[in-house]
C-alpha cells in the first residue's frame, strides 16, 4: 500500500461475535455490514475518511456456503458505498460462534486526527442522530417481554434494522476534524462514553436528558421505566463531539450540509467526571452507566 | 500514524484460535507470541520489516486475570524483540474459545514488496530452517500414540516449543526482497504452499525430498510411515523463496550473514503445478498436500 502524500493514517480494529454483537439468526449481509461499519464509525469520530481494510473471519456452525455468499454480497455492497477496498485477511474454522474481525485504515490530512482527549471546559457536547434506537432493536429481538413491543410496526422495524446495521457517520468526519476539540463514537452507551471523553480530557460535564435525541415515535411517558436503558445501552454508533463555543455554528452548519442531524446535549466544565445527567432539574441516578456487550 | 517517506506498507492479518492454532492448555505468553509471530512471518516473506500492529482478542473461559497478565507480558517481550509497536485493538468476551486476531503493518522500500506470483522457470526453491518440527510438536501434544514420543527428550521439547512459538524469519526479509523472485511463508505445509507459488506464478516445479531440512535428531528409517506428514503439516512458519540462478549465491550469503539457515530443495520449470516431490528417483504419492488447521 503506497502512502498518500500529505496524509496520516488512522488505524482501528473492532471485532464482532455471534451472540454478543449480532444474533445467530441475523441475515448474513447485515453481519458483514455491521462488522465493517463499526470500524467506519470509529474512523469518522477521529475525523478520518475510509481508505482500506482487512477482514478476518472465524466461521461458525451457521456459516455455510449460502451464508458466506450473502455475507460477501453485503460486504461488496458496503465497500462500494463507502469507497473502501479490501487489502487481505484470513479465514479460519473453529466450530464455535462466528466472529468477524476488521482492521480499517482511514486517512486524515497530516496532523489532523481527532482524539477523545482534547475536550476543554466550556465546550458544548453534541451527539449525532438518535440515541437508543439500537437498544430498542436488541430488546425487540431478544426480550419477548419488552415494553417496546407496543411500538408501532414501522418504528420497531427501524429499530431492529439499526441494531443490525449501524449508520456510521462517515459524512461527519470533516466537520469533526475541522471544528471539534475531541470526539468518539458512541458504541457502549452515551453516558459511559461521555464519561470516557471527560476522563481522557480531564473535564467535568453535564448532559440534559431532555436534549438527548431519543427515537421518534417514542412516547416517553409510556416508557419511563426503560428510558434510562436508552442512554446507557450499546450499538448506537453515533458520534459524540466536544465543540468549542466559537465553532458551534460552523459545526452545526457542516453537519447540516452533510445531511446528518446533530443535537447539543450538554456542556463541559472545569473539574472531573463522571458526567452529570440532569432531568427535570435533578441529577439522574443511573444504575449502569455503560453497556457491556455480553452473551445474549 | 505518519507515513515513512520512501516506503510502502505491507499489511497482513492472521487470526489464531484455541483448539485450532494453539491448545487450550498452552502457556498464555506463547499464545501471544504465536499470534504476533505468524504475522511477522508473513511480513518477512514479503520482504517487509515490522512496523506496527493492532490486536483484537476474544476472551475465552480460560482467560482469567492471571492468563491475561502472562499474555500481555509475552506480547510486550516480543514487541521489544521485534521492534514493533501496538497501535490499538479491541477486546471482547464471547464465552467461547479464546481467539486472537492481529493485523501487522510492515515497511518495504517503495515498490519493494515481494509477491508469491513472481517465480520463473529455472528459479531455485529455497526453504529456511527446518520443516516439520512444529508438526512433531503438535503430535506430541495431542496424540498419545504418536511414534514421535520415542524421540529424545531434548528434541521433543524443542519440537513442542516450536509448535507453540514460531521463529519468524524477520532477519531474512532483506535477502528475500533483494534476491528472490517470489516468496511466501510456509504455514499450511511445505508441499501445499509450494503448490501455491507455482499456481500464482504459472510454473511447474520439483522438490527433492532428500534436500528438505527435516528436524535434527530424526532417524528417518524409524519414521518412514510418518515422514510424509512432516512435509505436508502445518505451523512451520519458515520462508519458501524462489531465487533465480544468478542470485542464489547472494541470497545464500545474505541468509548466512543474517544467521538463518536456508536449503535449496528444488527448482521451477516451464509448465504448471502441482509440485513434484521426488524421493529416491520416484515421485512421491502424497495423501494430503496441505495442512488444514482444524479442531484438535
Amino acid at each position: 500500500m503506497e502512502p498518500v502524500p500529505g496524509t496520516d493514517q488512522v488505524v482501528t480494529s473492532d471485532m464482532i461475535a455471534s451472540g454478543v454483537h449480532f444474533l445467530p439468526g441475523d441475515p448474513p449481509d447485515t453481519v458483514a455490514r455491521k462488522a465493517l461499519r463499526v470500524n467506519l464509525s470509529d474512523l469518522a469520530s477521529k475525523g478520518a475518511v475510509p481508505h482500506a481494510y482487512l477482514l478476518s473471519i472465524a466461521l461458525g456452525p451457521e456459516t455455510d456456503d449460502d451464508w458466506l455468499e450473502a455475507f460477501a454480497a453485503g460486504l461488496a455492497d458496503d465497500q462500494n458505498r463507502y469507497g473502501i477496498r479490501l487489502l487481505g485477511g484470513d479465514t479460519i474454522a473453529t466450530g464455535a460462534a462466528c466472529l468477524v474481525s476488521i482492521t480499517a485504515i482511514g486517512l486524515v490530512p497530516a496532523g489532523g486526527m481527532v482524539h477523545r482527549s482534547g475536550a476543554q471546559p466550556g465546550d458544548a457536547l453534541y451527539v449525532s442522530g438518535t440515541v437508543g434506537t439500537a437498544t430498542i432493536g436488541l430488546a425487540l429481538l431478544t426480550d419477548p417481554g419488552s415494553a417496546f413491543h407496543r411500538l408501532d410496526e414501522a418504528t420497531k422495524a427501524a429499530c431492529i434494522s439499526r441494531y443490525r446495521v449501524p449508520d456510521p457517520r462517515v459524512g461527519l468526519a470533516e466537520a469533526v476534524r475541522l471544528h471539534a476539540h475531541a470526539a468518539m463514537d458512541v458504541s457502549d452507551g452515551l453516558v459511559g462514553d461521555a464519561d470516557r471523553i471527560l476522563a481522557a480530557s480531564g473535564c467535568a460535564g453535564t448532559i440534559h436528558f431532555e436534549e438527548i435525541p431519543l427515537p421518534a415515535g417514542l412516547d416517553q411517558a409510556d416508557y419511563a421505566a426503560v428510558v434510562e436503558g436508552l442512554i446507557t445501552g450499546g450499538d448506537d454508533y453515533e458520534i459524540l463531539a466536544s465543540v468549542p463555543p466559537e465553532s458551534e455554528k460552523a459545526f452545526a452548519n457542516a453537519a447540516s450540509a452533510a445531511g446528518i442531524p446533530v443535537s447539543r446535549i450538554g456542556r463541559l466544565a472545569r473539574g472531573e467526571g463522571p458526567v452529570q445527567v440532569m432531568r427535570a432539574g435533578s441529577a439522574m441516578v443511573l444504575g449502569a452507566r455503560a453497556y457491556v456487550h455480553g452473551n445474549s
